[in-house]
């Protein structure tokens, strides 16, 4: 179970006069303070908890949010930006004195230039939105987490957010080129911009998944790409999750970055089968998604060369994409895995960890001696050829010891992983989940170096606070 | 002409007894005080500027690193890191009062991974040996700046050095895993790893670029990549620079990513020839070197499309190579320009901007015109397909205001291009050399808040000082 810092007895104190405070800065409807209304912003994707907020404010420029910020700063309130809410690490979860600053009426697309690869847009527009807006002149934007039709940019930047496609294209971090952000006191400042690197330090990249922490981010010029001629996927199915581990890094280490390079364990298969009738193999153990790109010759000889591998590991059936809808299929169930799985288990963790990808057969093989002892469910199904595994635990949340175990199974995986080299999270962030866990995979001189970014940034220590570090060196820090 | 800020004097006064005290901490001939032993650390690069240091430190491990620098910061004493020294910008050029720390003894490849595909080396072992240790197995490591020869791995992420093959495999940020790093209090730190992403803080990316101003970095774990099964080069010549930049924005903008994309105009394809004999078409007022790799069928495919392109911008000339001796020796012209440029005119300032594609032939167009009012040829030979200007300005070192004129017309092109939305460095970093410069692309807010994360992890600005940032901030900033 997460703690959640004290409040700031004096901010509820004065919580009327903070309110009228912030609703003279937003016109209209800007600010909701009624407790009813602010229901939806108690909890986000991690929805096993949840806290009202003071207040929200629905600010719709960055003027307004600068504004607001300048506002909290002075009288000491805590801030939580969200997006969407879509966060899987509890990143946007709310704390009982603090003004949580939605970005979801920010959502204007501002500029698209074709000649230069960049389009400019506003923190609230959704992921899908920007490749929507380019699309027809045969462009997209890269990134493609599995939440793309409601994830906002802004919240994409401000966890670094991945997808199945981010294989070759890499994540957020890799497809931006500058943003503009409002510090705590309100100033506004512009970082990159539409060309190559930036002079002084490259602090584009530590906004990029800094989880809301240094700044807001109210508006993203991202780099869009002109499409493949084509793309094709192929099932590759197995008979035992260690052997498709090893094929993935027969793969990998081959040379060959396909575009996307997926895994489903035996439960996720079948829960993904019933869910989008993709005609996934229901007799295998352990199934590969492999989709590449470019032209009708480059695809050809890429395939060839990916069923010659995965032959060696002797597949118990391999399948091509003969057209696009058995394409759209196979994505289908794919990116409908985690709804999917609710369908057989409404509750479940979805964890977020990455390791070398050699080591995926003994991860995966450690994953299901602990399902084994924990005696919960797990189903394995994730970015496998940049090593980045999303176990989700079923369990029932009716029953709290189950929840418990389940949070206890989970952050033996994430150890687990930075034992074999990984990395406490591939693409979901820190957020309230992982805090504490942060311990394990930094050592007290590193974290408080890094809490020293984020005094350097807000030293009162309002903006997301309580997420991303251990609470307990909060003192220190601030 | 660059100013330097004023020694600390009780520090010169104590210049004995601080030999003494890091003499202590290095076995051997690891400590340099000798005058005439400390002439070659005297300048870099950027050989306009020299300053003798007051020692020069040749640590060979990461704990020695560590006791200079705690020695270092209990004494107040400026350290300047120091690879091989072959910074453009004045990166390792030394101050009266300060003490280089030479990286050149930790020059070990500890480890090599070819299943997980990363290489663990210390910070002296230069850009070109990382290549050669993993060629036999068909492995390469991409960022490969003209210097490659000399220049060391520990200065790459310094300066986030780039290369011409960087335009297909990104600059030194996109192909790092891990870092060790010496902190200025002596404190040793582990940042990223074998993993994709970090949980926290991207504060890899946030040390990649930071001119040596947060710790001195001392192992490096990099990405190695499999080679492509083949490669090829084609030229493409133009009677116009203005044509041959639309052409290059062309290709771009058409969505091929050739791995390497260079530009050579007129004094460049000359200076080249004399030099490279790489037959280059001397008719030609501007060059593009193309480069695509991959199967045979796809080099095909895409130098088709290239040469479609071309074609609407009226080459003079196009030539593909026709073999490995060919292209070798295309590359040699390119690679050697520099040198090249220096048997025309023995001094020359080489330029560093980055504008958007796009831009082009109005930029070349503008560089052409101040070349005429200023007096001073220049040379243009660059990284056209990401933007990365590398203008040569001619001078007489023996007339101080041909060298004034020089900087002046220098500094024109990096405002030209911030201008037109791009930047002042591409990969030779801000060092002195650009400053005063900062103050064109960022404001004081914005400079500010970089002074704040210097000023986090490196309180009394002992580390590289009186780089990156114009120096009347350095008395707020400390």
């Amino acid at each position: 179970m997460i703690e959640q810092p004290a409040p700031k007895l004096d901010i509820l104190r004065r919580r009327d006069a903070i309110v009228a405070g912030l609703a003279a800065l937003l016109p209209g409807s800007g600010l909701i303070s009624d407790a009813r209304m602010l229901k939806p912003y108690e909890t986000d994707g991690l929805s096993a908890y949840r806290q009202a907020p003071m207040a929200v404010a629905l600010p719709e420029t960055t003027e307004q949010v600068a504004a607001v910020l300048r506002f909290c700063h002075e009288n000491g309130v805590r801030v939580i930006p969200r997006g969407a809410g879509t966060s899987l690490s509890g990143g946007a979860l709310p704390l009982e004195d603090a003004v949580v600053v939605g970005m979801m009426r920010m959502n204007a697309i501002t500029t698209i230039n074709y000649a230069d690869r960049h389009a400019v847009v506003q923190a609230g527009v959704t992921n899908i939105a920007i490749t929507q807006a380019v699309s027809d002149e045969g462009f997209f934007y890269a990134p493609d987490p599995s939440s793309q039709l409601a994830c906002m940019i802004g919240g994409n930047v401000n966890m670094n957010s991945g997808g199945a496609h981010c294989l070759k294209y890499g994540v957020t971090t890799n497809n931006l080129l500058g943003l503009k952000i409002v510090l705590i006191d309100g100033q506004i400042i512009e970082i990159g911009g539409e060309h190559l690197d930036s002079a002084g330090y490259d602090w584009l990249g530590l906004f990029t998944g800094s989880e809301g922490q240094l700044g807001i981010v109210t508006e993203v010029t991202v780099r869009i790409l002109r499409g493949p001629e084509g793309a094709r996927a192929m099932l590759a199915a197995f008979d035992n999750n260690e052997i498709a581990g090893a094929c993935v890094d027969a793969i990998i280490g081959s040379g060959i970055i396909p575009v996307a390079l997926e895994f489903m364990d035996r439960p996720a298969i079948h829960a993904c089968e019933a869910f989008a009738h993709a005609g996934y193999p229901l007799d295998a153990e352990a199934l590969l998604i492999i989709e590449v790109e470019g032209s009708d010759a480059e695809i050809d000889f890429l395939l060839a060369s990916i069923k010659d591998i995965c032959n060696r590991f002797n597949p118990l059936s391999m399948r091509v994409s003969q057209s696009q809808a058995e394409s759209l299929a196979i994505w289908k169930g794919r990116k409908g895995a985690f709804g999917a799985v609710g369908r057989i288990s409404p509750d479940y963790l979805c964890m977020d960890g990455t390791i070398p990808t050699s080591q995926l057969p003994f991860v995966l093989r450690r994953i299901s001696e602990m399902s084994d002892s924990y005696g919960l469910k797990v189903a394995n199904i994730f970015h496998a050829g940049d090593g980045n595994l999303h176990p989700l635990i079923m369990f029932d949340a009716n029953d709290d010891s189950s929840f418990h175990k389940a949070e206890e199974f989970g952050a033996d995986i994430l150890r687990l992983c930075v034992e074999v080299g990984g990395c406490l999270t591939g693409e979901h962030g820190v957020g309230v989940e992982k805090r504490e866990l942060m311990k394990v995979q930094f050592n007290e001189t590193e974290l408080n170096q890094q809490r020293r970014i984020k005094s350097a940034f807000d030293p009162a220590w309002l903006l997301n606070p309580s997420k991303v570090f251990p609470l307990d060196g909060l003192s220190h820090a601030a």
